[in-house]
C-alpha cells in the first residue's frame, strides 16, 4: 500500500448564511477551505491557509481540529470573518447572492507556515489567481497541484489565472466557466484546450448532472448520486474536490488513470452525504466505511453488462 | 437466445428545415416516427403508423424500405406532408422553432393494418394522447407499451395523458415535464411519482447529460457520449428511443433489469451517432456491429474499480 500524503488548501472560511427550499441557517461554516477541509479529512491530514476575524466561533475551529485539520495556516486577525448570504431557487440549480461581505479576507495574503512547505498535495481553491501565485511561489514544485476557479477570474484576472495554469496537474471548473475561458462552444473542445494551458487533468463540474473528466487516457463521466432530499448545495464543489484530493493523496499522490477515475467517484459520493444536510453538517460524523459504500452503489447505478 | 419481436411506432413522418451552429438542412427527412424507425430497424423489423402529403419524397420512403421498415401503415394523403422549421443556440442545448405546419397530420388518426395488430412492442411517440388512446384500443394489451410525451400535453391534455399512463409499461420524458407532470420538484421524487401513474419503468432523458431511470429494481443512470462535434440533435430523444426499444425487442420484449439496462446504453450510443450528422444521415448505414462498439466504449466511459 502507497503511504498517504498530506493535503493543502488555500481557499476561504466563511460564515454562510443560507435559504434553500429545505429551510435556513445564518452563520453557518462555510467558505472553500472549510468545505474542502471537512471532505479530506476523511482521507488524510489536512493543512489549512486561509483567514478568519476575531468573532470566527471556537466551536467551529474545535470542530475543524476534531476533524483532524491542521489550523497552524489559519490566521485570526483584527475585523469580521468573511461573510455571504444566499438564496436557493426551488429546485437548487440556481442561487442568488444576496450579500457577500470580504471583511478581513479583503487583505488576505496566503503566508505558509515553514511545516507547510513540504506539502505534495495542494489545492488551490477559487479565490483570486494572483493569491494562487503566491501561494506556488512558496512551494518548491509541488508533484500535485488543483486549481478551481470561476467567471469572474476568467474575465478579471485572465493573465495571471493563465500563469497558474501553467503550473498546475488538474483544474476544475464548470461547462460555462470551461468555454468562457477558451472560446470553444464544445465543451470537449474546451476541456482539450485547457488541457494546452498546462494542466493534464481537466475536470467539468456538472453539479446534479455529475463529472466530465479528460485526463491523457481520454474521457470519463459519471451521473452524480441521485439524492431525494437534497438540502443546501452550498459547497458541493469543494467537497467533491476534497472528496478527490483526499483519496489521490491517500493513494500516494499521483495521478494514475484508476486513481483518478476512483477519486472522482469518492468525491462524487462525499458531495453528496455534502448536499443532504446544511453547511459541513453531513461531514461532521462522516466515516471513510460510509463514503466507500456509497462509492459501491455508485458504480452500481451505472453499471452495465455489454 | 429469445427471438428478436416486432415494433410498432406511432408518430409523425415530417420534412425538417433545421439550422444549427454546423449547417442547415431544408425539408430532409424528419418526424419522431422516421427517427425511431432508422434507429430500431438496426435490431428488428419496425412497423410504422404515421401520415405523410402526396409532396413526400419518394427517397425517403425507400430509405425507410431499405432498412427494413414495414410501411403499409403509412397513409399518404392529398396534401402537404408535416413541415417544421427550427434553429439551435450556439451550443446546441436550446432551440427555436420557426414554423411548425401540421398540414396532413392535423387531421391524422392512427389507424392500424390488421398485419400490426398482434405487435407486441409499441411506440407511442410524442402525439395527442387522444390519438395515443386511439391506438391502444386497436390493440389487445401488448405487454410492451412506450410512452414518450411533452409538456403541451401535460397542459392541455391532462386527463387523457393519464388514462394512456394508465397502460403504458415505460414512460420517457426530460426533467421539466416530470416536474410538471407530478408537481414535485426533486426529479427523483417525480419519477417516483409518476411511476404511481402506471409505468414501471420511467426514464429521464436529459439530452448531453445523458439519461436517469427508475425500475422496481431501483435506479440506474448514464451519462451521455461525449461528441467533439455534433451537427444536429434533432430527434435524439426519439433516436433514443428507438435503440432502446429496438434493443429490447431484439431480446425478446421483456423488461428484466439487465435488458433495460443494456437497451438505454444502446440507446445512448445511437443517440450519438444520430447527433453527428444532420436528419438521419448518421442512421442510414449505422450497422450493430457499430453500435456495440460504441456501447462498449460507453462502458469503458464510465467503468472504475472498487
Amino acid at each position: 500500500m502507497p503511504q498517504p500524503v498530506d493535503v493543502l488548501v488555500v481557499g476561504s472560511v466563511a460564515l454562510d448564511s443560507v435559504r434553500t427550499p429545505a429551510g435556513e441557517r445564518r452563520d453557518a461554516l462555510g467558505g472553500s477551505a472549510a468545505y474542502f477541509s471537512m471532505a479530506a479529512a476523511n482521507y488524510t491530514a489536512v493543512r489549512v491557509v486561509a483567514v478568519v476575524g476575531t468573532d470566527f466561533p471556537d466551536a467551529y475551529s474545535n470542530l475543524l481540529r476534531q476533524r483532524g485539520v491542521d489550523l497552524s495556516g489559519l490566521k485570526i486577525e483584527q475585523g469580521q470573518t468573511f461573510r455571504w448570504e444566499g438564496v436557493y431557487s426551488e429546485d437548487m440549480n440556481d442561487r442568488t447572492t444576496i450579500r457577500t461581505d470580504l471583511n478581513v479576507f479583503l487583505d488576505f495574503h496566503p503566508d505558509l507556515p515553514s511545516s507547510y512547505l513540504d506539502s505534495p498535495c495542494i489545492f488551490l481553491a477559487n479565490i483570486d489567481p494572483s493569491l494562487q501565485l503566491e501561494v506556488l511561489d512558496q512551494l518548491d514544485a509541488p508533484p500535485m497541484v488543483v486549481l478551481d476557479t470561476m467567471n469572474y477570474w476568467i474575465t478579471h484576472k485572465r493573465e495571471q489565472l493563465l500563469s497558474v495554469l501553467r503550473r498546475v496537474h488538474v483544474c476544475l471548473l464548470n461547462d460555462a466557466e470551461a468555454r468562457q475561458l477558451t472560446g470553444a462552444e464544445n465543451v470537449l473542445k474546451a476541456a482539450e484546450g485547457i488541457r494546452m494551458m498546462g494542466p493534464n487533468v481537466v475536470i467539468i463540474k456538472r453539479g446534479e448532472h455529475g463529472v466530465l473528466a479528460r485526463s491523457e487516457h481520454g474521457w470519463f463521466a459519471l451521473p452524480a448520486f441521485p439524492l431525494e432530499a437534497a438540502q443546501d448545495p452550498t459547497g458541493a464543489g469543494d467537497v467533491f474536490a476534497g472528496g478527490l484530493l483526499g483519496y489521490l493523496a491517500r493513494s500516494g499522490g499521483d495521478l494514475e488513470e484508476d486513481h483518478l477515475r476512483r477519486g472522482l467517484a469518492h468525491g462524487t459520493a462525499v458531495a453528496s452525504f455534502a448536499c443532504e444536510q446544511f453547511s459541513v453538517s453531513a461531514l461532521t460524523d462522516l466515516t471513510l466505511e460510509k463514503i466507500e459504500r456509497r462509492v459501491r452503489q455508485l458504480r452500481d447505478l451505472c453499471h452495465f453488462d455489454v
